[in-house]
Parts: C-alpha cells; structure tokens; sequence
C-alpha cells in the first residue's frame, strides 16, 4: 500500500478540481492521433505520463517487474497479473518523476515532450483483454426497487439475496470505452394480445450506474480466494454503465437471466483507479443481517465513499442535467465479498476479467441508479432542464456517469463515462 | 464446401472405426511429451498430422492464408477467423498431403517423422483462446423436462421458449479439455427448516451432454448476422460436458440464472469436427410451431445427424456403463438461428467465441441428457453394471461423452471428452 501524501504536488499543472492529482495516478491505454501503438499510461492533470516511453527510456527499470517489460504492452493485463508489490513499485517511482521536487522529468525538456501528452490530443482504449465479464446484483436498495416493481413491496427481495452476492456472467466482447457511441438494439419483446412477441427497437433502454473492478492476480481452477486475502486481486475501479433493454429484458430473462437485453453494449471509463489512491476514503459497508457464511465475512471496512452522478443531455441541449446522486458505499456487498464468492466453487480469476457492482442505488430517490427506478418503469418520468420528459432514454441522449471522492484536501477521482445514444438501424 | 470423396483413402492406416478418417479432418491444438510449443494439428486415424510443422516447411504456402502464417500459432483464433476460403484451401491441401495417392508426404520419411505423431505421445489443449462462451438451452425436451420436475407437466416451457432460442452468458475460464479432472465443487444450498442455507460439497453434481461450436470469423458491434449467412461464421463442432451442481443451482438462480453452479468447470472435446466434414450428415431441424419471426427464419435443412452418448464409470469399476444415447438433430433451434438470435441486438461475435447449444435430450427416456432429467432428480436412480445406483454422480465417476456420424459407409465422428469427479476440497 502506498498512499501518496496529500501535500505532494505535480510539477504539472493540476486544476484544484481535477480527478487526476497526483495523489490519484490512474492507469489507462490510449493512442496518439495518428500513432499506430496503444501505449499505457497514467492520467496527471490534464496530461498523460506515458509509461511506455518512460519504460523504454530505462526509467522503470525496477526489480519487481521482472522480465518482460509489462508496461510497453499494448495492454494492462500483464502488469495487472504482477501484483501488489510491482504496482507499489511503479505508483512509487511514477510519483517520484511527477513530483515537483526531483528534477528527473521536470528538468528534462526533451524527456518531457517524449513522456507527457495532452489528454486532449489521445484516444483512450478499453484498458485490458477482458477474459470474464461478471456483474453483480449487489445494492440492496436496487434489487428492492426492481422487486417491487416486478412483484410489490412485500416480495421485493428473492430468498437468496441476504445470503449471497447474486450475480449473472455478463458478454465481455462488447465492453466498449468511453466516448462510443451506443446504437439502440433490436430484438423480441413480450407478446401483445394477439400472443405474438413484438419486435423493433427497444422502446425501454436505460443505463445502470455501476463500478467495476479489474482483476489483477488471478486464481488457480479449483481454488477458492479467501474474503481476507480477495483485495490482493483487484487492480483497481472504473466507472461501468450497463446499458440495458428493459422491454427485451423482460422477454427474454426467464429462466437463464438477462442476456441480449445487455450484451449489445458495457461502457466503462478509461482511468483505473487503484486501491492505493482510494485508501484514504475508505470506509464501512453497510452492517449484514442476517450474518453472512463464514466464507464472506471480512473486514466491515471494505469500501470506499465514492460519490458518483449520472447526467443526462438530450440531443441539441448545451449542457446535462444531473438525474442520480449515489455513492459507491451503499453497496451491500463488498468487492472482497464478491470475490469469495465467485470463487468458493473452485471458479479461477484471470487477470484483467472485470466484475462489476450492478446498479448502484442509494436511500434517497434521487440515488435510484437506473431509468427504470428514478421513473417507477415510465410512471414518474422525469423532466429535463429544456422541458422535455424521459420515461428512459431518446436517441440523441448523451448519458455520462462520473464519480470522485474528496476528504481532507485531497481529491481522487474518475473523470467520466459517457455514451451517445444512436437510433436503432433501419 | 468440401466434402471429401467417401472412396478417398489415407496412406495412414485407419482402422474401420476410427472416428478420424481422410473425410474428417478435425483440427487440434496439441503438445509433445517434453516440448514447449503448442501447435495446431488434425486428427488422422491414431495420428496426429502437425500442421504448424508442415506450414515451417513451406508445404502450406496458400495464397488463401495471407499473411501471418495461422496454422503457425499456438491457437486456432487466426485461423478461425479466416473464413471459409482459407478453411477449404487447407482442407484441400491436407486431405492431397495425406492421400494414399500422393507421394509428397507417403514417400519422404524424414517429413512423415516430422509431421506425423502418435495421438497417445500427445496432450491436447484447449484449441482457441475463448473470448466468450455462451450456453443456449435449445433442446425442447430438455427445456420440458426439467420444466415438469420444477412447475408441473402443465407449465413444463416458459412463454417465451417457443420464440426464441433461450441463452445466457457462461464462463469461459473454467472451459477446460478433455482428460481434465473435475473437482466436486463447495458452495450455498437452499436453507433447511431453520432458515439458514446450507454450505458444503454439491451433493448433486450432474453433467450435461451438449454440443458447442467455435465462431469463424466474427461480427462488429451493432451489426446482426442475417440467418441465412450465419453457417459462414462456424468454424466447427465440439462436444461439451457442461458440469451443474444442481443444488447450488436451485438455490442461486432466480432471477440473474446459473452462476456458480455451472462456471467451477466446462469440459470439451479436443478435435474440432468442420461443417464440411459434417456436411454427409446434414439434416431437417424438428418443425417448428409457432413459426418463429423473420430473423429467425432459415434452411430448413440445418443440423445434422449425430449420435451422441454419455457413459459413467465408477471409481474401481473397468469400463462404463452407457446412460444415455440422444442425438444433435433433436435440437429445436438451429446453430444458424442461434447465431442470428445472439446478434440481433448488435451483440458482437469474435473468432474463437464457442457457443454451446444446452443439454440435448431427446423423445425417448434414454435420450434424456443429464443425470437431473434421467433420475428424475432423484426419485428414480439409474443402475450401473456394477450394481451401483446413482442419483447423481459420486466421486471417482468417469463422465464421458462420445458422438460419431455413419452414412453410407463413412465415418465422421468426435472422439470423446472425459473428466473424472474428485471429492471436494477438505
């Protein structure tokens, strides 16, 4: 662990309400305009430190990245199977060169302007090979309005829910980056009168607020990941919006679970964001009653106080509105749970497999982290600042969700995920 | 297409009954005991033709295969991804290489040494990196079979089961090969009288016989694939033992669908059966009423005749007993129609993606494919020859599933995919 001093400051430039401090040091993936590489790289400011030049320029020539110069892959994935003590390395040395007090990088004009690049002039990239998509179900207070919805207050939680971290696989191949534009899907809908299914663009497409987390070190088939030991896999977070079809949805999810309804898109954020930049706001998890199986009791001190939003922007508006303000903290299960969990089985972890939270929703109404919740399934739409009503989402709607903590002076954050939203094909 | 000539004789012997004669041609990933190098290979009788070896001595210099060298790799992806040109120029080259008729590789004892290796000095792999793994549930039987066990003969098939090809998202790092042992695995039960869920080993472990294909060349996001080219993005067939633990299952599934219960192991078969080898054996898919929607609307002519069983083998004992003969051709929904189904929302297929059609019972008792269907959870265990009953399967079982295709005196068949049961973890 290694949590940067909130007094450290940048020799670049960082705006007071910038998410990437250098407190934060996220990494991404991305591409300069007309380069032909994807290189790895950190997020400081509103600039880029590519470690990828850095790497071949000898200045990441640390024992704990073994053979093989993971960070001049075109990917995440081989420095995120290294683990906890090369990330350390690397967050060390890649502080060490932003810092404003060595003068390595800040006195180097040349091996400035092979190193920083402006975020403005790159195209960021889904940052590992995902092997394994898996999405949770985890706030309580999401899967009590989607049960009460579907089948009223008083059976809104299934049986299970209390005891175990529900969660379906999810489709890995269309976890898209931010900035993709999402076309709206086609496909089967409940039969109308007539007892024929209808078919047609989806007429209830939603976004769902969500986290997820990268693995890093994976696990051997056959071997459970112990609660205790479950944070020594995870990378670190981004921001994931599950796009979802509710009207396909309800089709088609009976008995095997959501499948088309979802796999058309999976938008995350090109920053993630370590375990070690979020340490200084960490905090409880909600207390769990009934007490859960030995094999998912860890730490209460499992999550973090990430505040997050969700903005819409209709087609031809200057600016979004806010319809979601919920937090990462409300979450019922931990990701350490999830991990224990996914693996009591004997199912193995690969590094770069992501596994997300499920819809992050919160006490108040205005936490309800999907369409089909802030609007009660199309019963309360909700009005934009230009006058328009959304029962879920138009086409033209740009949605983006962000998320960033703050306490004692120091800012980490996520910047944001956004997607476009296209007409369905003719 | 290329069906090869059923006179066509190998200078490789291959006995009566082999399952890999000149008219299959099934390619493998595979390793020689001590070496380091997979490589890309095709069954020939009890032989192994090593396909990467042959590409290194210029002896598969096609114009089809382009650049990159595919058949030089240690997966079947670039190959796979191709196409059917590339596909049939190999099969050409390789049906002329191992022709009795042709000298080049009869005749030249230092390149038969090199290119030919006993099936039993080798391990197979896993022969693609799989992107993503998706598990239809197609067989109507099936679907009603368990469907009476849980909600009564009257409503045996959900509403939407007659509509469209049911699915959902498996795991793909838990596929493993044949020969792979199968750890019984540990998870939550639905809780007894006293509220609480039970935990500890499965104590109904089921296989499931299935059938899955690998995708060619894949699909972009946002793009359907018509029904009527869908056949061009099969690469070929193998056989799938979807291993269930039916009581974790029970208690997990609603409403997200199988999880744990079915991703702690896949097995499948090593040598990959292509659509031209496959094509003597084409056939009508069972009528379908109701008509399904246009896009699901293809050949009539759209899967083929394979006989397919599944023995168990108890620990001690010194062969298997068969439990059950089903056959591919019961399937309702087609590998086309799955295919179309999957992208009709702009889902997006890859090359290596494998998609597996669900347990495939059929009209008789003895067709029925898994342990669930064939005791009727239970109440009617089955008798091995030993004396042994089952109700499930106990550890130190053998589960293996074998299918071949006979016409008109040719053969074509899979081998086999085994996995023996070992008891829990401690």
């Amino acid at each position: 662990m290694y949590v940067i001093d909130s007094q450290l400051r940048s020799f670049v430039p960082v705006a007071e309400d910038s998410d990437f401090p250098l407190q934060n040091l996220p990494y991404g993936v991305f591409s300069q305009v007309g380069a032909s590489e994807d290189h790895i790289g950190v997020a400081i400011g509103e600039q880029v430190l590519d470690l990828c030049e850095l790497s071949r320029r000898g200045q990441f020539d640390l024992p704990e990245l073994r053979e093989g110069r993971p960070l001049e892959r075109p990917i995440l994935n081989d420095f995120m199977a290294l683990g906890r003590e090369a990330w350390e390395a690397v967050r060390r040395r890649t502080a060490e060169l932003l810092s404003a007090e060595n003068p390595t990088l800040r006195d180097n004009a040349e091996l400035r302007s092979a190193a920083l690049v402006r975020q403005a002039d790159v195209s960021m990239r889904v940052p590992a090979s995902i092997g394994d998509y898996t999405d949770f179900y985890s706030s309580r207070e999401h899967a009590t309005n989607v049960g009460t919805i579907i089948r009223g207050a008083d059976n809104a939680l299934q049986p299970n829910w209390l005891h175990l971290p529900v969660a379906y696989h999810g489709r890995a191949s269309s976890i898209v980056i931010d900035g993709t534009d999402v076309t709206r899907p086609v496909g089967q809908k409940k039969p109308g009168d007539d007892g024929k299914p209808g078919f047609g663009p989806s007429a209830a497409l939603d976004f769902e607020l969500e986290m997820g987390f990268f693995i890093g070190p994976g696990s051997s088939l056959g071997e459970p990941v112990s609660v205790h030991s479950a944070e020594d896999h995870i990378f670190g977070l981004v921001l994931v919006n599950d796009w979802s079809a509710r009207d396909i949805q309800t089709w088609e999810y009976v008995p095997l679970g959501p499948f088309l309804s979802k796999n058309f898109a999976t938008s995350i954020s090109p920053w993630v964001v370590t375990l070690d930049a979020l340490e200084p706001f960490r905090t409880a998890s909600p207390p769990q009653d009934p007490e859960p199986l030995p094999y998912l009791q860890g730490s209460s001190q499992s999550t973090f106080d990430i505040p997050l939003t969700v903005a819409i922007q209709g087609a031809g508006t200057s600016s979004g509105d806010i319809v979601c303000r919920s937090n990462f903290r409300y979450l019922y299960w931990s990701m350490a749970q999830q991990i224990a969990h996914h693996t009591i089985t004997g199912c193995n972890l690969r590094p770069g497999d992501l596994l997300a939270s499920g819809t992050i929703s919160g006490p108040e109404k205005s936490a309800r982290g999907s369409m089909l919740e802030l609007t009660w399934r199309g019963a309360e739409p909700i009005k934009l600042s230009d006058g328009s009503q959304r029962k879920f989402l138009s086409d033209g709607d740009v949605v983006s969700l962000s998320g960033s903590c703050e306490a004692k002076g120091c800012r980490v954050g996520f910047g944001s995920v956004s997607g476009c939203v296209l007409p369905a094909r003719a």
